[in-house]
């Protein structure tokens, strides 16, 4: 019987989890394939150790250095789950140029390298294969890449970071502070020690660039992505936006294209947004993630699950193992397998030509005509106003006035509220959402 | 450029659509590809008024006679979009066994003749391809077959048929009857003119029968899903969900794998049932489709999206059009693509011998000790009741009491039920829904 060599770099969470599903699944795999993936090495700084815990059998070959691994001569997969961005950057094109087909679930190392990557890729005719990289098990990336290929992609939202959906559902459901919520996180393994990654947006700006660059063809870079975390939201906007707009507030990850223009254009942003209760993304409660795709002939398609923990990113992982190991066994493979769809040229648009309804709140002193001035310098920019409400004035005390807007330009809205906020009615403190 | 032929039989809504979208495609699949789909035959009772309508160019080959298409010697692959059953059939083996790969969206050939079609597949070393037959643009097959690989399905329960969902949600959000509900759907063209076989759950058990046949490696045959429209769906039933149980109705099919047991145990059907509001599938409305998938490793996932309609069907077909062109072009098929997950022999169990929590609502006498023998014919099946609700009796008229179980077999529920009816202090009139 054919065997495939795999080795698996990094026996982590992921890894070992991998390690794990590889040995379960071999019996289906050789049946359904006729041929066996078989784990031939690894490679941890604490090999043996790990290799004990997992009950590896003796034969299989440990390093405790990535690139020992990577020049192993007897593999034709390998599996990068040593985490960080240097040395699996190293690792990754050192297979890839020795030829092995490459499975990663790293996001930040494709987001950071993608052109790179995919250029030793397609010069060395070897795949790389990351579904895991993005919302951990569901199959997102199939999805856009292969299932939805007679498709153009309009728009892609996501709810990418589990932590911070669950602080902001639990600030929501539990009314608690965003400290509070981030230590019940912390407790059930939900957040790091070091959250920071998570709460400005960053983890989820990565996930944006690869989704962006699968389904634009072109790399867009973590730099491109707009982002703000969730640091900045408050529970009176929660709450305001529960009681009077029927919306809840989500970290949205957002790919939108314009394919009416040429070229067509694409914007790239991570807010927090507030989204309407009947909208699919408002249920998705917790640490769960959920991608919506707006295609033009399928519809509007939303997958849901779990975006992190080691048994949904190992489920990805193997799941393209078990791919790559049927794309292989057809025969010796005539591309990198990775042409992107490219449905034309593209151009990036900044995020303050984008155009949204908007959610502002002011802290306004009760003089005459202070709405009037504030509605007027909404006005100047050319943006109507939705819906108003005032606080009933309590003594001399500034008064909160949260206005939505209808569809404006970031950029309008933004200088707005600049002129706002210059006005002598309006006392500091303000906040602004995006709308879905 | 190497080219792959394509023929399309039936060119009604779905067919016409792939030929639309194939030709947009077009230029996007020849990069990724490097080779050209080309459809360069069609078949249709009207061929020439339907190639003239969707602008086919002079040189494509037009059949009447679906029969003819499948000999003619310049194909690769062929689209079967002609719908019914037996033409369907003999159209899809012919092909086959003249060395073409198929694709189809046609869930009741495939219920009905899974196990002859593949052998054919497997015989002729030909692919057919099917991700159009379920939930329509949503790609759960692929999901199923190729990205959960890795995982053991513990359970997939879906919401698979929009014209009966569209209608629940319309009893429930608008208070319609059923009837009304139905005609506002005819009226929208989200059903037909004769909609038994989505009434009736027909629809939906062919496709429970394909996802279960996927996720068994089994011909799960139609007659052995178990099934119950929609058409006893009472508005009190739905009015009392809503306000007591914070549950709401929904058609749900569900194939359900029970891993443990030697062999293991599977069971399939389709029954209107309770479904928590906070639970991902209450919040599919209108014509929309979910599957639910529970998955040993990725945990559970949701996919969501239009499950009927030209443009979600067509994308699937033209989507195992793109996978089939890229495998096709690594080399000669060495196998059909097509040997099924199958984690050990699986045995399929009666829907008698599963469990479920269950809902029972009666007509009761005001007569003393009427609860007492109604709780004990339960008791004596060994359910156990979670709550029970009676309304104030008003004059001599029997009185709604509802009640729900604890888990219990449906075979233990239904006898207690029978016993219940046969009682002096239950008048006639009853009604009786799984509960998720």
């Amino acid at each position: 019987m054919q065997k495939i060599r795999i080795g698996i770099a990094g026996l982590g969470t992921v890894g070992g989890e991998a390690v794990r599903l590889l040995r379960d699944a071999a019996p289906d795999f050789e049946r359904r394939l006729g041929a066996r993936l078989e784990l031939v090495a690894v490679c941890d700084r604490r090999a043996p150790e790990k290799a004990r815990a997992l009950g590896l059998p003796k034969g299989i070959r440990l390093y405790r250095d990535p690139a020992k691994l990577a020049a192993d001569p007897d593999l034709d997969v390998v599996v990068e789950t040593l985490g960080g961005l240097e040395e699996a950057r190293r690792f990754t094109l050192a297979s890839l140029e020795r030829g092995r087909h490459v499975v990663t679930a790293n996001k930040r190392l494709l987001a950071h390298h993608w052109r790179e990557l995919f250029a030793v890729s397609r010069a060395a005719r070897r795949r790389l294969y990351f579904e895991g990289s993005v919302a951990g098990g569901i199959p997102i990336l199939a999805a856009l890449h292969r299932s939805l290929a007679a498709n153009r992609i309009r728009r892609v939202l996501g709810i990418l970071n589990g932590t911070t959906n669950f602080i902001l559902t639990r600030m929501s459901s539990g009314a608690l502070t965003l400290e509070a919520a981030l230590e019940e996180a912390q407790e059930k393994g939900l957040a790091e020690k070091d959250p920071t990654l998570d709460l400005n947006g960053t983890d989820a700006a990565h996930k944006v660039a690869v989704l962006a660059s699968l389904a634009t063809g072109r790399w867009v870079r973590p730099e491109a992505v707009a982002r703000e975390g969730i640091t900045r939201v408050a529970p009176e906007d929660m709450g305001f936006a529960a009681r009077e707009l029927e919306r809840t507030i989500r970290l949205i990850g957002c790919v939108d294209m314009d394919w009416s223009a040429r070229p067509a254009r694409v914007a790239c942003h991570v807010y927090p947004t507030l989204v309407p209760n009947d909208h699919p993304l408002a249920s998705v409660h917790g640490e769960y993630n959920a991608v919506l795709v707006e295609a033009s002939a399928a519809g509007d398609l939303m997958f849901y699950g779990k975006g992190a923990g080691a048994g949904p990113a190992a489920s990805a992982v193997v799941g393209d193992l078990f791919l790559l190991a049927s794309e292989m066994l057809s025969g010796p493979p005539r591309d990198a397998g990775m042409v992107w769809r490219k449905d034309g040229e593209t151009r990036l648009v900044p995020v303050d030509e984008t155009t949204s309804s908007f959610y502002l709140r002011l802290a306004v002193k009760d003089r005459p005509g202070a709405l009037a001035r504030i509605t007027g310098a909404l006005a100047a920019k050319r943006i109507s106003i939705s819906r108003i409400h005032q606080e009933t004035p309590s003594g001399k005390a500034p008064v909160p006035v949260s206005l939505t807007t209808h569809p404006a330009r970031q950029r309008d809205f933004l200088a707005a509220t600049a002129a706002i906020r210059r006005l002598a009615d309006v006392a500091p403190g303000h906040a602004w959402l995006r709308m879905l």
